[in-house]
């Protein structure tokens, strides 16, 4: 999505050690008229597929999961992240590590919002080494649901993210495709 | 808003100690399609006002804020919560008091999204005693930016969030007003 990049190279900012920050229109600040775009566009690419629900992570995945849902008509649910074990009764689990904070945390989703049979898009900001999106791929399929696919804003591509979730059998649909970054050379896109 | 009391009616939960669980529309799920009827309801409130932001708390304010900004056509900043002091530099800072969970936590909203004499409406999915939305009233004034209103999904009239609120000055509109609620005798709007 050229508009994306764009985006992107304006507002981006590289921090050390491999941090993009979005803060400005994703992450923090949520350009809306924007992410509406970034919402038909998710939809356009899914237009073929029956889609029941979204599926996304708190917090920052809730913004672009809204006004990509407005766009299929449908619910989202977002996963809850939780330190502490146990402390929700009747919910599917996974656990997510967090290399941006070098920490593991679990999420959870209600069995009352997730139903065997449904089809689940999966969407998020990011995509790295994949440990999110694996977690709500394991919830989707704990519940008997099925992965129609992940609408992801921003790709790091020089990761294994992609790699792990298609052999997964996961569709992946990344609107920005990031190659290579750093603070010295800047970004390029695939 | 009498299809909101409705929903609440058919879809709330109540539970113990004052707890409303709304989570299949609000909370956890989120019915995209209703809260973009509450967006709209919002912008017929604040119909006379400019509003150049919307200013909410993760993760549950999110979805209806973004919902709400697109009929003002405006961007959506929510604050962050944290429980350690001082790993963000260059933000304004406010405590919030949970009574859910019983814990203190800051709040903060880094200084390049808040500005002096930006026009600021708060939109937040509960209203009871106001910790969380005096927190977010002393971020705007932080940056001195204006304080437009507030827009509540629901409020828990019966404790004293609106009065405190009014006080300080602030416009209050809220959707649902709950004059009592319980297990035993169920819940009444005002």
């Amino acid at each position: 999505m050229k508009l994306l990049e764009e985006k992107i190279l304006r507002d981006g900012k590289l921090g050390e050690g491999d941090v993009l920050k979005v803060d400005s229109f994703l992450n923090h600040q949520i350009d809306v008229a924007f992410l509406s775009e970034v919402g038909k566009e998710f939809h356009r690419l899914y237009a073929g597929e029956k889609v029941d629900k979204i599926l996304t992570i708190e917090a920052s995945g809730i913004g672009v999961a809204c006004l990509t849902a407005e766009q299929f008509g449908c619910p989202v649910v977002f996963a809850k992240k939780t330190k502490t074990n146990n402390i929700y009764a009747d919910v599917y689990r996974a656990d997510v590590y967090s290399y941006t904070h070098d920490r593991a945390y679990e999420i959870v989703v209600s069995k009352e919002f997730l139903h065997a049979g449904e089809r689940i898009l999966i969407i998020d900001d990011f995509l790295a080494k994949g440990s999110a999106l694996t977690a709500l791929l394991k919830l989707i399929r704990s519940a008997g649901a099925v992965a129609v696919g992940a609408g992801i804003v921003i790709e790091k591509a020089f990761q294994p993210g992609r790699e792990l979730l298609e052999k997964e059998g996961l569709r992946i649909e990344s609107l920005a495709r990031i190659a290579s970054m750093s603070v010295a050379d800047g970004i390029t896109f695939c």
